[in-house]
């Protein structure tokens, strides 16, 4: 059985039972082993964390930096080792998918997460110099991090975006690994570890455990060494972490499930369908539509475009098969969300099913329903059928289509198409205030896929796509305040203020809100 | 029976009962009759709160900016019925006080939300124009307020902190006034109603209703049609809330308690005790103790002049009469919570117990207890004695202070007084890293009552003083953030963009991070 990596060392875990992962391209598990790990585990390593915080604090950004910087050279030095790893836990295809965009995304992450260390900005540092009152955003303790199956190293427990703010942000990380990909996540905390040698930081800032009984995920999330929680997964699991996390008050920030609706105007429609069912089918099936920013629902005019819109897309999944799943898990709950969607109105469309015993997979599936349905029936319609599922949903009027805007739960997207020119601007004004408040990010004339690592980036959204509408997974510098708590500094000594608090500005690219205006320079001292 | 503001209008309550504040310096019980609104009372609020929020998105922030300044207008013009009213139901002294401090500073709270709201640098306009990805906060939804005892204005459903700032980010509120100062409320909401007329916003912008059952307040916070809630006050009734909000996933903000440790070092102690004393007594006496501020807890040396310190602030307490109290609540829980330290091990070293039955109080109270005591005890050696109460925790050396400090909550604020040479400068060292986890606000050499209204103010702090520890009640323009989701524009038309991510900077006053630095210029648009 494999060990688990706590306080700097590969140990036995004191486990409760054992798992292995499966190739999901022959269905045949994997013949590694990893424990199922007991309270004894996550007690050892919740004590390590909270010790190498408070090394952590003393050390300084620049260790943290170098830390983040190393651990991208040492991924680039095994990639693939990785790729291989990850394509036979994930079925993902090593290229372009994991050796050319995954991983590269990933150590991009880790290095622009290095930066915003060193230079601080994202701590958004205030001084308010006539009342000598300075505050800073600041490592609140240990983050426990949950991955999810379908970003094996970019949202990784111990490699991805979240691991990479709550590393910048000053704290440690015990990763929880996706029990799909147990020995991708291996190898990327053995990377881990021996950047953290390289870079002399505490051993105990990256920990791993596999996998723990669902009562000690639940006692881990709400124990007092721990500082935040960052979760991305299956909504059912995220709710019962966030309760027990909540009920302790402990900022747990969660990505659950979000269908991005994409909403085609009539005027685009008529005036480039093909172009658009083209990109759609691109974006829907790409990765088997495993996806967070799956575009899963269309809402498309009742109209002989719309029905041509619908008919060509069914076309296409028809002919193509079902790419191929991430685990059994994600198959069987796929095919549960297209049954109980059929079950609530809608139709399915495509006729292909073809199933192929040899992988996980289901046939390409695209469903349609009314607008009608959907608005009397909204909690169904809106299932999550992760995988390459879509529901095609086709509205009578504007007017309707806000009904159906207005009966949303929240998004991590939702996407605009409308014509070129103006034909579709009265309906696009009207419709557009509405989806603004469902959705994170609003695109016009783009697919939601494909998330980029930009300052600007939110991806995030209102309940139930994550845990609280003003927080975004993605994007340095806001995601890193995430995992940092507010600090001020009423009154306190020169000497004893924390480095971005300081008269003297500790580099050109630290920008500080000094008196109400954004400067990279010093503070006058007060005389 | 008074009305309830709802939708513009004064009307009649479809209440469920009545209720009457006090006047703690009399304990006779007003005249007034508030309504105990029922469910019907909070559904129609919220339903003129959606729709007023609709209408506010599409007016913009300059006819908030005007709402905010007017309401400071018409605040006022009845200063001196609101300072009246306020006095009658709080007890709190008219002046200096009332009029001279906490008026003005709730006028300067609202002029400020107007600035903000004007500029809209508190939303962080983000641009990445490479990608033409562009986030901006924005308004969530109708905010629910529920306004503390002891800051009637400053702090007040309609017109205090939190009010300011959920109307600067565009949400329309609803507030549910404290009910020990109902009257001073309904004069702050007529003059709030008559500032919505005068500016053309949305009637419904504010509405007020003054009581609700337990489960209709847990019913309101969790209704789809709100987007956040703002809550201070006890710990008890802001946890219920807390758990029907989270389970729905919407945003909360809690202000619950603090004990608001002050820590005396040895050489501060030996050098200025008697200032130290003097400094101490005032503060934690000043309007009775009833700050959420209030430094209720001192750490001071196990030593011959932590004794004197002692000693000589038993002195003074003894030797001054109790202040008034907010109201009979306020006396009964902070007799039971005196009780209840001396049960766990405290001791009372005030012996005045000279009690009067004309007014609501209690003799000031003094009470000590050992560091042993405290670590072996610490939750119950934390009770919050809300009022003129004091518990001295003596230690025996800083390795102790630090266990002590380890033992502590969340706390909204922490005071380490040392030497003004460098006598105490190790023990610093050593023990405000524990504490800048404790606490939201470090303060040196001064006492934490006096919250400024700076950028740089943190009024907030790690669990049980708030609900989270990334967020501040004072200090604009952070405050307003909680009230805020984040929205990503995605290859969003330039026409279509929100005013403030345009190519053009709206003001120079508007701050905006493009490309990774802050500025207040234009964006140079990408051909």
């Amino acid at each position: 059985m494999e060990k688990v990596l706590i306080d700097g060392k590969w140990i036995n875990s004191q486990s409760t039972g054992e798992f292995s992962a499966a190739n999901p391209n022959t269905r045949e598990p994997s013949s590694e082993g990893y424990p199922m790990s007991s309270w004894a585990d996550c007690d050892a390593a919740l004590e390590a964390a909270a010790n190498a915080f408070l090394e952590l604090r003393s050390l300084g950004s620049e260790s943290i930096a170098l830390f983040l910087e190393t651990f991208a050279t040492k991924i680039e030095e095994v990639s693939t080792e990785l790729v291989d790893m990850a394509h036979f836990e994930t079925g993902l295809p090593k290229s372009p998918r994991l050796a050319d965009v995954e991983l590269p995304r990933t150590t991009n992450q880790l290095r622009l997460a290095a930066d915003a260390a060193r230079n601080g900005s994202w701590a958004l540092p205030t001084i308010d110099t006539q009342l000598n009152i300075r505050s800073v955003y600041a490592p609140l303790g240990p983050v426990v991090i949950f991955g999810p199956n379908n970003f094996p190293f970019a949202f990784g427990s111990v490699s991805g975006g979240d691991f990479a703010a709550a590393i910048a942000a000053g704290n440690p990380v015990i990763g929880k690994a996706n029990s799909s990909h147990p020995g991708t996540t291996r190898i990327l905390a053995e990377q881990a570890i021996k950047a953290a040698e390289l870079s002399n930081v505490p051993s105990a800032i990256v920990q791993l455990i596999y996998r723990t009984s669902h009562s000690d995920g639940e006692r881990m999330v709400s124990d007092p060494r721990v500082g935040a929680i960052g979760y991305t997964g299956s909504r059912t699991a995220g709710l019962k972490l966030k309760t027990a996390a909540d009920a302790v008050g402990k900022p747990i920030y969660l990505e659950l499930s979000s269908v991005n609706p994409v909403i085609i105007l009539p005027g685009a429609n008529e005036e480039r369908m093909e172009s658009l069912v083209e990109d759609y089918v691109t974006s829907s099936l790409m990765g088997a539509g495993q996806f967070c920013t799956n575009p899963g629902i269309v809402l498309i005019p009742e109209s002989e475009t719309g029905r041509s819109f619908i008919a060509a897309v069914q076309e296409k999944f028809d002919a193509s098969p079902g790419g191929t799943l991430l685990s059994a898990a994600v198959e069987k709950s796929l095919l549960q969300s297209i049954a109980f969607l059929e079950s609530n109105g809608a139709t399915r469309l495509t006729t292909n099913s073809k199933t192929d015993d040899s992988r996980f997979c289901c046939p390409n599936a695209l469903l349609t329903t009314t607008g009608e349905n959907f608005i009397n029936n909204p909690e169904a319609m809106q299932t999550e059928a992760f995988g390459n599922a879509s529901l095609f949903v086709t509205y009578q009027s504007i007017d309707q289509l806000v009904e159906i805007i207005d009966a949303m739960e929240g998004n991590l997207t939702g996407c605009i198409y409308s014509h070129t020119g103006d034909l579709d601007d009265s309906s696009y004004r009207r419709i557009a205030p509405h989806l603004a408040q469902k959705v994170g990010r609003l695109l016009n004339d783009k697919m939601p896929t494909g998330v980029a690592v930009s300052s600007a980036m939110n991806h995030g959204g209102p309940y139930p796509a994550t845990g609280h509408p003003g927080h975004t997974a993605v994007g340095i510098p806001g995601t890193i305040r995430r995992f940092a708590m507010l600090q001020c500094y009423d009154n306190v000594r020169q000497g004893r203020l924390p480095r971005l608090l300081g008269d003297g500005c500790p580099s050109e690219n630290t920008w500080r809100l000094v008196d109400g205006r954004w400067t990279n320079g010093d503070v006058q001292p007060s005389v």
